[in-house]
């Protein structure tokens, strides 16, 4: 197992370090898991006890927080998630994957067309016509439908689909389950009531750019006609739905169990929260923020973050949420203060008219 | 590449066509894709600079849509879309499919019974006693669990799983990864906390009517006992959930990851949004429609569209959306009315009591 | 098929017997399913309807349940659910599983080891390096990762991808396309616009401790170090989303679509209904009950069922709606009763005015 020194990592890290630059580690670990050997890292102050009882031999830590620890050796750094990144990419272990070459179980067509060094699993399949890039790695099960592009460097995690005819660019990440170029969901209605709805076919296909990572088990359907784009480096998590004609701009960011429905473009670099729905045909701007759990049904400004069904700018919805937290309250008040006052002028009426029959009559 | 001319288009559409009837095209495409072979559509104005700009020879409109260009043909429709999906399948050219046959890599137990012409592609599994109809399609990775039917002119996309005992019908349609027949989740609670929960056994099974369209990565589960059914010709989107003992109406459309507790029933030709979710053992009539992300959690009435969680109506889900939104100026416009008012008597009050010193004492 | 007298079953289930002991039963059913020769169970009045038109033999029931018909055989138990689930277990057929060996289409590493009485079925992949305990059973096109254990008895259903150096425990019964030990989503973002996300390698594992059910297309990743951790006995529904570096207790049900962020901690026994989101980082408490669609985006207290989004204590939630709901009449009534308070004023200020010029000047 390959060890460093702890002033190895401060190099590699750009970090100052404080304590024993000679000590060896050879590991990453949480605070709590952390060995003897490892390192670790703390960025929140609210995880101190957990740095106070670490068995960890370094811990990455921001250039300002207390540590009350002699024993440790600290990294301190400006950006210490980014640094243990770097930390954890030194030791990770290469995750094990199918052998270079056609695994004998695995089913390659006749006039696929194969990459140098592809590495193909068992039982994966790779259809007429499809093309595979330099180094493309299919594991167990994964399927290339014919017709296929997959680009250099490419791994398809076991049980990966892509139908026919869809396209997958270079160095992306494709995990297991994941389903690209399905039949987008598109029927004319009945035209009465018991009638069948009739299919639209569905003609076009996906194209997946480069640096691409598509979570376990998302569903990625072909358009209409046409293209469904995921954009240029695009991380999309487990469980997504992405429906026909979608484009998904470069560099955006969707979390779990997202769903977007038909047409809808996703601007470049948007970052959008678990579960959020987006409605069809909508056209969302670069950089747009939406939280979790949201849903968007028409059109959104630029330049906020949102929330909330129908989503609308995080800090309005807040400021909502807060309103009607107080409202039993509010209403209440307002209604002790109304009923004063109806107290009060049935005085003053009152006082009035026996006044009236004092002065007057 | 087969080609039509635009007045073959018109008289399969239906269409009043202006422009050159003897201009061939050859497939179709967006407004934004189309290059001067292509026929395209257009129904919304809102489209209208990119049908100033497209290079379509032909293009499908609605018959009063205003266009300036000349140079277009113009296939004038009543139902534009309907028009544009039966030229889209004139043109739609046959989606690769497994030979006709039992792939040498695929494996099929010997009681199960092939109807004539089946297509089983590679690693697809047929287990004991299964019977599949004339001209099924098994995509590579299907599973056709022991004792399954599937009807005539069914296809299974690649790693399509049935259980045992599950009934598909014909004509249908399942994407990839779709589940059919896991158990449904079932337990008796534990007697005490720290216990187990008792697995109550699903014995049921699930039918799949005729003509039902299944999305990718969908999942229904089987029966406690009895069966889980989903109607003839209804249409299911990609990551939807049913749970054990539901039915689905016949004709009904479910958008992606919806999600259907236990042992509820949908009438038929309901239509109901993404991400929905509908709680257990309730009974939702013919034809209702339920917006995107709503939730189901008590009866609903007939007769309307409904929306929200918990769903109700939807116009007055939408006004009280309206009238939450007013609210803080609402309140901020009673609380200054009430302000004047106590103002105002105070002044009465202060007045009364100065005249009664005027004029008493 | 086995039969069973129905005092047979009232021993087995503990039930008080209401006529004829030696009728014979061969299966269970719904009421509205049922045949003359089934058992069934009938616990909700509101099914009373169906009751009376049952052709079951016999029927379990409350103790106290009104039931008009005499020709039925009543099993009275104090927990008919559970009662009718020992019956269930009885006739309940063992569902088909691969043959006990290991199929010839199925993929062995050399390395692999393999406890007694393993199954493992056509097209299942088993890596280098893995461990599978006695009786496991592989579902066709189940893969097992390099390096993993499975311990005894634990059966995965068709098309389950265990990823390299998972550890699945003993009697664990995992649905088909479930995929244990993706990547978590981690990625550091980029230092300017349009630069790209920086994959945050993710080393850590999954372990699923015993007794645990997992549903079908439900998605659990590895941890980006140390372990996401799915505690003993819980009990996960279909396309369950649980993200890198949480921890599930002991005995916790999450319904279907459940979506957790990463580094989340639920407590033991938990119960989380369909489609809720819970965000990252978060220790909720042992026992924790929220309500479906629920949104849990801080901490939370003990002892509380929860609701809504952002989750609130479900009482709380509830009586919320109400009020929002009530809102339009009580605002109504607030400014009827302030309209009527400015016209009385102006009415006494007015008498007010005139007195005072009766009585001044």
């Amino acid at each position: 197992m390959a060890t460093h020194t702890v002033s190895e990592l401060a190099a590699l890290a750009g970090a100052r370090l404080e304590g024993d630059p000679a000590r060896r580690v050879d590991g990453t670990a949480s605070l709590a898991d952390a060995r003897p050997t490892h390192v670790t890292f703390c960025v929140d102050p609210k995880y101190a006890e957990a740095l106070a009882r670490t068995q960890a031999a370094a811990v990455v830590v921001p250039q300002s927080l207390a540590v009350s620890r002699g024993d440790l050796a600290l990294l301190r750094c400006d950006d210490p998630n980014r640094a243990f990144t770097k930390i954890c990419a030194l030791f990770a272990k290469e995750r094990p994957k199918p052998a270079a070459g056609v695994h004998s179980r695995a089913v390659v067509a006749p006039t696929a067309r194969l990459g140098v060094d592809v590495a193909i699993g068992e039982c994966a399949v790779v259809g007429q016509g499809a093309v595979l890039g330099a180094r493309v790695v299919l594991h167990p099960g994964a399927v290339v439908g014919p017709d296929c592009e997959v680009g250099d460097d490419t791994e398809l995690h076991p049980h990966v689909v892509l139908y026919s005819g869809v396209r997958v660019g270079a160095r992306c990440l494709l995990h297991a389950g994941a389903v690209i170029g399905a039949d987008g969901f598109g029927f004319e209605p009945p035209r009465a009531l018991g009638e069948p709805w009739t299919k639209i076919p569905q003609s076009g296909t996906v194209i997946v750019e480069d640096d691409v990572e598509i979570g376990a088990n998302a569903t990625i359907d072909r358009a209409r006609f046409g293209t469904t784009r995921i954009g240029r480096g695009a991380k999309l998590d487990n469980l997504i739905h992405v429906a026909h004609n979608c484009e998904i701009g470069a560099g955006s960011m969707l979390a779990a169990q997202v769903g977007i429905a038909g047409s809808t473009r996703i601007g470049r670099s948007a970052m959008i929260g678990g579960q959020t729905g987006i409605g069809g045909h909508l056209t969302l701007p670069d950089g747009v923020r939406i939280g979790a759990q949201s849903g968007v049904i028409g059109p959104i400004p630029g330049g906020v973050e949102l929330f909330g069904t129908p989503a609308r700018p995080k800090r309005e919805v807040f400021k909502h949420y807060a309103l009607v937290e107080r409202l039993p309250k509010l209403v209440e008040r307002l209604e002790a203060r109304i009923a004063e006052l109806e107290r009060r002028l049935e005085r003053v009426a009152h006082e009035r008219s026996s006044s009236n029959q004092e002065h007057g009559a």
